[in-house]
């Protein structure tokens, strides 16, 4: 039976939270630059606010901020900031160094890929699609679709059943070790860990505890693996 | 009293139509290449009577399209097709040629300046600001805003309290005799209609009613009348 491939897509196969920052950082810009009466720190530290308490998929943070701050929403101030968060954000979203070349290999080897991801299925695919990673992929599973966020094991039941593929057969990439490695493992799927950073205690933790979760530092180090 | 230009923006200041009509016919292309079971002919008449139905602010076009092709929705073929449509429009969206100049020459004379459009407030700032044309304007009022579309008085009425400006001050300029110009008659300003294939049956109308429109070929003709 073929062996599938289970990817995270932020932070795992691309550079989410580093465009995503620097995005929103030149919004605030654009938008104080333009009128929004706050120093860039003020502004900032608000939006960071209201993205923690209506989440990051939300898609009216702008409009909620000039609310916010001038009692009623200002419509240029917000068509700059998502302009420039747009502009900013496509720009910069790139794949991590040999993502294509680590995904060429395991087809290859004739592993199937797929990807398990919280969030917004046509925003994933959108990811995908504008880094032309989409052909790699033979199905990508949301919590958006499923209903359950990953750690919860039913998204990765859900992603099994719509590969066909045995929990056995199944090994789950990801940059988290709580939400993808150990979701995966409670699903009966093993896991790979891409980490540069983690701490001395979580990889004792994950010797005491027997967890089948191969720790490597970046995604390249997947050839040797498998 | 200083008096007011309102401008329509959709293919008065801007090529909509055109941009629209490039990108919607690359996204379907897109689309066909991809897997979706027609042909190109086939499936941009889909998209064209999904588009009459749903109106062209609704913005899951392509989800029903390949709901209605596949029975299901095609979160891939989603994505491809909203990805090139965006990015061809924006690649497109130009302002028709003068048209700064014209905006600048405006200004030079002490006009005040607006927009009135039926289209939605945020999309509308979108294209303004894409095009580094939002300082220009000290108001811009939508039909979203105000609930009702021109030729509706009602938003014309609401424009000009919103510029705190008599309608006899006022001159609306559009593309459309019907929505624009008669409207703007109606709400008591004068108007002058940018059309370049207009009939003489229409120029004899707006003769015989005696209605306070001029007619010019192209936007750069307005610094020969204000």
């Amino acid at each position: 039976m073929k062996k599938t491939v289970f990817f995270d897509i932020d932070d795992t196969l691309l550079n989410t939270s580093t465009f995503a920052k620097l995005a929103r950082e030149s919004a605030i810009k654009t938008m104080v630059d333009n009128g929004l009466p706050m120093t860039f720190d003020e502004a900032y530290s608000l939006l960071k606010e209201i993205i923690n308490q209506k989440g990051s998929n939300y898609n009216k943070h702008f409009d909620v901020l000039t609310k916010t701050v001038l009692g009623e929403e200002n419509s240029m101030l917000i068509a700059l900031g998502m302009v420039t968060y747009h502009n900013v954000k496509f720009a910069l979203l790139r794949p991590f160094p040999k993502t294509t070349d680590v995904l060429i290999y395991l087809k290859s080897k004739g592993y199937k890929l797929a990807v398990i991801s919280n969030g917004l299925t046509i925003k994933q695919w959108e990811k995908l699609v504008r880094l032309n990673l989409h052909n790699f992929f033979d199905g990508v599973v949301t919590s958006e679709e499923v209903g359950f966020e990953k750690p919860n094991k039913y998204i990765f039941d859900e992603a099994l059943k719509k590969m066909d593929c045995e929990a056995e057969n199944s090994i789950m990439v990801g940059n988290r070790l709580d939400t993808d490695c150990i979701g995966a493992i409670n699903a009966g799927m093993s896991s790979i860990l891409i980490d540069p950073n983690i701490t001395p205690k979580e990889i004792q933790k994950i010797k005491d505890d027997n967890l089948d979760i191969k720790i490597i530092k970046n995604i390249s180090e997947i050839e040797d693996l498998l």
